[in-house]
């Protein structure tokens, strides 16, 4: 059962952010997003990745990787669009 | 050294949203979020809470009722400003 919740957890919080990044490129309207806590969390989805990879836990690197291009577009978006 | 790339992530993701609640109640400029990723994050949090509390682990516990607050409060503030 544990299992279930926290995989759920991983593929949700793998895909949560593909709609922030696809609205953030879509209309350009980026000035409400905070550019220190999405700096942050590409640090984190990055650290994630590198523990993963340290690990060798196959889900971890894939949520992670999928996770880093995520906030990665978001970021761009962020830096380009003010 | 794992174990210090894990910790350092589960801070770094616990406090990164800090920044953007704090924005997004002070400027009210929350046009720019996406609603369907800061809810999606919401269950994440909230799904890595119980999955804490399933398995006992306090610093896992921790770190996500913060995250749950913070995340919270995002969604608040998007709610209530559109």
């Amino acid at each position: 059962m544990e299992q279930y919740v926290g995989f759920l957890a991983a593929i949700l919080g793998t895909v949560c952010w593909v709609p922030q990044a696809w609205k953030a490129w879509a209309t350009r309207d980026t000035s409400g997003l905070s550019l220190p806590s999405n700096l942050m969390f590409l640090m984190t989805v990055s650290l994630w990745l590198v523990y993963g990879l340290m690990v060798g836990d196959l889900p971890l690197i894939l949520a992670n990787v999928c996770g880093v291009l995520a906030v990665l577009s978001i970021v761009s978006a962020k830096l380009k669009f003010g």
